[in-house]
């Protein structure tokens, strides 16, 4: 862990070293406190799935097998990959088919926390949105009934699935496929130095980390951007003072208008959760900003109506850079054998 | 350990319990010796690159980086799966573009052994295999200068190279990524319950195993298919006694003969190594049969020239389960962050 912050101030010391002379407020960390709040130390209880380590194993599996798309191509970890900050570095991801999916995919570290899930928010919980991908036609491409026949079709997963659901009858469902995945991803949390900070270690942030809050708070992002997410926690109109060109804010993606149907959530979309973010490019729903400092300055325009000088933009670039967390060790999961009920992969059908 | 073999076991009773009563010669073990070798209990020494730690933590987020691949979509692990096997349960692979491999994607589980890689043993080691699907424009379609540039633009890597390559005026090459990748897979040895029979447990076999081995040997198929990969040691005629039909054996594959332009080498294949056979479906370059007891007959035709009867299938099937190794424990590699420098992905240019 020593290692860890050293390695991460020396980054952020490179980029920011010219405002070194700056104070902070006295009251910095207690300002912080009211509008953000550390990560817990342990798995968060989750509505409606009480979390078990049969679950979490099961949930784990499900992540990684490839089987779970029709193709036999894509499992979950292909677009949320743990390790690269929970996400897939892409514009947006590439599915079924090499077809390009609509949004950014975003990470899956921490985002048990988030109000609710998707860009738009049209899944309430982990649970609901596990089910999206894998019936998504750009992305998994596969169906319920296909995902369950899979499952059955293995006698290891059946197994799994009756100690994660020692209660049900029929414990192979598409709901519990669901569940086990939610399970699995409320143990990825991936605490950072700003919990650290947040928890009372003065020195976890570097001075430029802490400038970067102060301006943070000052500017008002951490209105959006607050919370144990610094994010992910309500919906605001992107382009509140001024819209970003058609490049950074495509039109045809009105956000979550598609959700509620409400003209007032034309290009409203869920605020961005900034854990990690330095390890997220590119930015926003269209991914179409690759470069941090690019996106923070965007915002200043868009969401602000300023123009943030460079010294602002680094030194939150420099805050942003203390939400890195440490992701979780994870067991690569050794996967049920396919049997001769195992439907087969679609994926060199048709070429 | 205990539970692992109760299980398969378990599944090799359930398909051939009809023929327990059999006996087997009583020196079956002292035959199969002179035939076949275990896996030894210890990383292997490989020519021309000494294994170290640091060489094998770089080698292992290198195969599980899909930055390597010129989309950002592909990693060595999208193919060579080590939760499924060692590979991709596909007919041919899918690469860049979602476009069709020619050959089945062989298991990297005890790789190692075999006398050359691929299909048609073109490389001599897996240092020399692991320059090709990177830069196969059907798989991850990339350059070995771009994938310097990918790796130098990361400083992480660098340091990394650093230790892996302490001598080196210049770590960072594709030679040495080559290296790294060896070295972590020659850590991927799946010991077996052969392997324990091989070194005295007479008990770590079922008797329809070892009425299967016994099978296995008597029948010539242990000619081909010897030494410690039960297979991967040398180089014949697929269809030496009858030619299965051109679903199994496509005529534009010609084998060897691409490798060595001399007429006899045509559909001449390295004999597949048979360890994790039951879990590498579907078989044969070709990847057109799924079945393992088809496969099996198939072999009896085209290799033996020989119908050989359900029972021999059966039973020669059940020692092919003795061949299912433990696959070795792997923690997830947490990769570098991408910086300004990194060469973007292209799976988002031209959709």
């Amino acid at each position: 862990m020593r290692k860890f912050l050293y390695i991460l101030a020396a980054g952020v010391l490179a980029t920011t070293a010219v405002y070194a002379a700056d104070p902070v407020p006295a009251d910095l960390r207690q300002t912080a406190l009211e509008l953000f709040k550390p990560l817990p130390s342990t798995i968060p209880a989750v509505k409606d799935n009480p979390i078990t380590p049969e679950k979490i194993a099961l949930g784990k599996a499900l992540f990684f097998d490839p089987r779970m798309s029709a193709s036999g191509v894509f499992s979950c970890n292909s677009c949320h990959n743990v390790g690269t900050g929970g996400d897939d570095n892409l514009e947006t991801s590439i599915g079924h088919g090499w077809q390009k999916g609509p949004r950014n995919s975003p990470t899956v570290f921490n985002a048990v926390f988030n109000v609710a899930q998707f860009w738009d928010g049209r899944a309430d919980d982990l649970k609901a949105q596990a089910k999206g991908p894998v019936q998504a036609g750009v992305e998994m491409a596969n169906t319920p009934t296909q995902v369950v026949a899979t499952l059955n079709s293995m006698p290891q997963y059946v197994t799994w699935f009756k100690a994660a659901f020692p209660d049900a009858a029929d414990p192979v469902t598409f709901d519990n496929f669901a569940m086990a995945i939610e399970a699995f991803e409320a143990t990825l949390i991936a605490p950072a130095p700003f919990d650290a900070y947040l928890n009372g270690d003065e020195n976890a942030l570097t001075l430029e980390a802490k400038q970067g809050l102060n301006i943070f708070m000052d500017k008002g992002c951490a209105s959006c951007h607050g919370g144990i997410n610094v994010g992910g926690e309500g919906y605001y109109p992107f382009g509140l003072v001024e819209k970003p060109g058609a490049d950074v804010l495509p039109e045809n993606d009105k956000g979550r208008f598609a959700v509620t149907n409400t003209a007032d959530d034309s290009y409203v979309f869920r605020a961005a959760p900034l854990r990690n973010v330095a390890l997220t490019a590119p930015y926003f729903h269209s991914g179409k900003v690759w470069d941090l400092k690019q996106a923070v300055a965007v915002m200043g325009t868009a969401q602000l109506g300023e123009e943030l000088d460079e010294r602002d933009v680094d030194l939150i670039v420099a805050f942003l850079g203390s939400l890195t967390g440490k992701a979780p060790e994870i067991t690569y999961p050794i996967l049920p054998a396919e049997t001769a009920t195992t439907p087969k992969p679609t994926a060199n059908i048709g070429n």
